[in-house]
C-alpha cells in the first residue's frame, strides 16, 4: 500500500516504515491470541501479568500499525512518542512472555513477535 | 497460533478459521492507509463516501480479528453477527473502492483486500 | 458533536443515536474494566467465560461507537449489521456478568452497561 | 468501575485516574466525530490535516483509556510512555483544530476535548 501513495512519503525510510506497519498488525494479533490461551490454561491464575501485558501490548500494536499506515499530514511527536509507547509495551510483553516459553509455546511465539517489534519499532525510531 | 491454544477449538474449521483472522487484520490495514491515500489525494472531494467505507471497514475488521483469535468460552451468537457485520462493511468498502480501482490503485488493492476478507467471512459462516 | 455536523444527518433519530453512541463508549470502558477485574480476582479460573464476554463486547462496542459517530456517506447495511452484532455482544456478556452480580460489584456494574447498550442498540435499529 | 476493582489499585490517585480514562474515551469519541464532520465541509481539501490528527488521536486515546482501564500487574514504563504519546497526540490535534474553531464548531468542540484529556494526562503523569 505504501508505494500506491498518492503524495510524497517524506524522507521516511520506507522500507523499515513497511516493516514495522506488519510487525504491529503481527504483535496486535498475536497478543490477542496468547491472552487468550493464558486464560484458557490450568494455571491461569498465575499467569495475570502475562494477560495484562498482553491486553496492553495488543491496544498499543493495533494504534501504532494504524497511525504508521497514514502518511498524510501527520505530526513528527505523535508518531515518534507511539513508537516509544510501542517499544516498552512490546518489551514489557516480551520479557514477562519469555519467563514462561518453555511452558507454554503461545508465550513462546508471543514472546518472539513482540521482540521483533520492538526491534522494528526502535529502528525506525533511529531512522526518523 | 491457533496450534498453540492449550484448549480444545471446537468443530470449527481451523483452516477457514486461520485464513480469516489473517484476511481480517490485512484488510483493517489496507483499508486504514486506503482512507488516508484517498485523503491525500486532489479528488478527495469525490472520495468521501469511500474514506467513510475505509473507516468504518477497518473498525469491523479490526474486533472481528480480535473476536476470532479467541477461542475460549465464546458466544456463538456474537461470533456469527459480527461475522455477517464484517462481511457486509468488506462489500460496501470492496463495492465503493471498486468503482475507482481504474483511477487509484490503492483503490485497487484495497477492493481485493475487501473482497478476500468478505469471502473468507462467509466461507467461515458457512462452516460454523 | 452531532449538533455540529456540518451535513444533513438523515431522518435517523438523533437523540436515539446520541444515547447509542454513549451507551456504546460507556460499555466498553465498563467491560474493559471488568475483564480486568475478574482477572484480580482468587476465582478468575471460574471467570473465563465472564472475561472473554468482556473482551468481545469491549472491542465490538468501540467499533459500533466509531461507526455510529460518522454522519458522512455510510452503508445502511453495515450501520444494521454492527448493531445487531452489539447488540448479540451486549447480550452474552450482560447475562453472564449477571449469573455473579451478587458476587462481584464489577460485574454488577458490568451487567447493567451492557443492558443499557443493548437497549439502546435495539431501539436505534427499530428507528432505521 | 474503579470502586468494584477487587485488588489494591495502588499509590495511583484515583480521582485523577477516573478523570484520565474519562477524558479519553470523550477524546476519542469527538475526534472520531470531528474527522467525519471535516470530510462532510465543503472545504475539506483543506482540512487534511485535522482528519489526520483527529485519526491519530483517536486511535491513541481509544489504547490509553483502555490501558488506564486495567489495574492488574500492569507496566509502569507502558502507563507513562502511552500517556506521552497520548498528550502528544491531543496536543497536535488540539492545536490544529483550535486554528480553524472559529469556523467549525465541531473543531471548537475538539479542540476543547482534546485539551482536557492533554491535561488529565499530563497531571496523571505528575502524579505516578
Amino acid at each position: 500500500m505504501l508505494k500506491a501513495y498518492p503524495g510524497d512519503v517524506g524522507d521516511i525510510d520506507q522500507e523499515k516504515l513497511a516493516a514495522c506497519i506488519a510487525a504491529c498488525f503481527e504483535c496486535a494479533q498475536v497478543c490477542t491470541a496468547c491472552a487468550d490461551a493464558c486464560l484458557a490454561e490450568d494455571m491461569v491464575a498465575d499467569l495475570r501479568a502475562c494477560i495484562r501485558n498482553n491486553l496492553d501490548c495488543a491496544d498499543v500494536c493495533a494504534a501504532t500499525g494504524a497511525i504508521l499506515s497514514r502518511q498524510t499530514a501527520g505530526d513528527g511527536n505523535v508518531v515518534r512518542t507511539i513508537l516509544e509507547a510501542c517499544a516498552a509495551a512490546c518489551k514489557a510483553c516480551g520479557d514477562e512472555c519469555a519467563k514462561h516459553s518453555d511452558m507454554h509455546q503461545h508465550c513462546e511465539v508471543c514472546a518472539e513477535a513482540c521482540r521483533r517489534c520492538e526491534n522494528a519499532c526502535r529502528e525506525l525510531l533511529a531512522a526518523l
